[in-house]
């Protein structure tokens, strides 16, 4: 979710436009549109994604050392290649960074996010620097797949959703962290120090459990409506099941359901599973995994309480060109 | 060269860091330093390189149409992947755009951009956007080399110094978009509309003419002098025999030698050649190129003038955060 909130233009309307483009690139399996393209370069799959970060709109300079932002560049767009199943193997970083900037602060940037690729095999080997007015962190990555790539779109009624981790604390953490609410140092880690599920993504396309995924970047009910939109769903979530983060449990029901639903930067997994392959999602230490809801016929999303009495929740998210 | 200079830090020392960083990744074949990092992806040879045009910067927003500005951002950047002699073959768009602007002008810019790297086989396959004080283009290529990849390093002593096209027009351009020269309009499309020597580069790589290669982007002496240091020898440059544009004919012939060795942005190829190569340069229509100069032992760049006599210049040239 954004910083600040005002403008014209939708960049989900941006992404429609792209995706109106004409194609015809026989190379291209999967263009704009999924959490990265999918081509083919020398009959092999790459998975291909960029994103950028951007000071006061995405991230405040001074919430982090350099070397954390650095690191939080990497996971943040790590995270698309592990929505895809694949695991990032090169990054380029081209960075936009004020003039009045230290060398010493600009160089522990590149190390931290030099060394959060390296940890997840992914070497950095191109980058560009140019002065501007704020820090403008833009970061590609290519990826292999492994196994047969994730997309949102394979999403059928009757699949049951799952979300892996828990939801909220990255969202509670950014309200700490711009002064909206109280809180501890140690609650800002969940936005400050994101994990992309790289081994999640990995194990469910090599099981070939999940008919589609998507990473909870914008927040859970905006991101599960772009997987139902792309596989022509809609989809039904239970409140009472989601895994709310236990830093939420001091903040009223209702506050705590927004922050899961609509917070977003938890970068965990959304993922859809057919009923009888329920036993392929792969069990892994650290990594729970929770159904949330299912896969309905038609759109839309409902979430609904215990009673069973649908839940009057808006569809809110990241998109800081709208509001 | 870029509009505004100044602040603390230099891009090149940036770069140099960056190459600092532990590698040890067997599929990076070459990293951080050339025009391309080149990568092994399933067996198969891949260039990735990583650009961004800052408004203000690099360019102001109203020198041109949205169409123009997405196209130069294509051509600049596939620049680098001529100069390694390879072929563009996805692109990714990451824009940062001021909230004032309108969706058609950035539908524009980027269909500008898509409709440029189709024209030269390449396709568009994923974009971002974000809100921000300013216009920022990063766009980052995959390309695919045709033949062995184009070097910075392999030029040797007695090698022939080739240089593509005609030089100095960009940079007049340039100067009479700033309002610090007279000029037609029709003189700026040489900064507006430059071309990527694409099939030059390719021809070279393919017929392994060039012993080292890279693109004038900063200017030709600092673009050779990078040549030079990543080779390992020097160059000496002969004054007359510089394929000058035709527009500069008009200017003293010492502003001409300053546009034509410090101007930049002209995206012309340099390239070095062994004297028993010098029949394999292949013989391109509408893509003269010019020799003007020799490779020679040790370090450091000389300009000659017909005399012999050595001219006192300054080697300059983009680098925006050191001026």
């Amino acid at each position: 979710m954004p910083i600040e909130r005002a403008g014209r233009l939708s960049e989900l309307a941006f992404i429609e436009r792209l995706r109106a483009l004409p194609g015809g690139d026989r190379d291209v399996e999967l263009g704009i549109g999924d959490d990265c393209a999918i081509v083919r370069a020398g009959g092999r799959r790459l998975l291909l994604t960029t994103d950028a970060l951007v000071e006061d709109v995405h991230f405040r300079w001074r919430w982090d050392g350099p070397a954390g932002i650095g690191r939080r560049a990497f996971a943040v767009n790590a995270s698309d290649i592990a929505a895809m199943g694949g695991t990032p193997r090169f990054a380029l970083l081209s960075l936009v960074a004020p003039k009045r900037v230290a060398t010493s602060e600009l160089s522990r940037l590149v190390r931290g996010f030099a060394a959060a690729a390296r940890a997840s095999g992914c070497a950095l080997v191109g980058g560009n620097l140019s002065s501007g007015a704020r820090w403008m962190i833009s970061v590609t990555l290519v990826g292999e797949p492994c196994g047969m790539p994730l997309r949102r779109s394979g999403a059928r009624a009757g699949d049951l959703v799952y979300v892996s981790g828990q939801l909220g604390a990255a969202a509670l953490a950014r309200e700490i962290l711009l002064g909206r609410r109280r809180g501890r140092a140690s609650e800002t880690a969940a936005f400050l120090r994101p994990t992309a599920r790289l081994e999640l993504g990995a194990a469910l396309a090599r099981a070939r459990a999940a008919t589609a995924a998507i990473d909870v970047s914008d927040g859970l009910l905006q991101d599960l409506g772009h997987l139902c939109r792309a596989s022509g769903v809609g989809a039904v979530v239970e409140a009472e099941r989601l895994p709310y983060a236990s830093v939420l449990r001091r903040l009223p029901r209702r506050e705590r359901l927004e922050l899961a639903l609509n917070g977003g930067e938890d970068y965990e997994l959304i993922f859809t599973v057919r009923g009888q392959r329920a036993e392929r999602i792969p069990s892994l230490p650290r990594v729970p995994v929770t159904a949330i809801g299912r896969i309905v016929p038609g759109s839309g999303l409902r979430v609904r309480a215990a009673s069973g009495e649908a839940l009057p929740v808006e569809v809110r998210g990241f998109d800081h060109f709208r509001r």
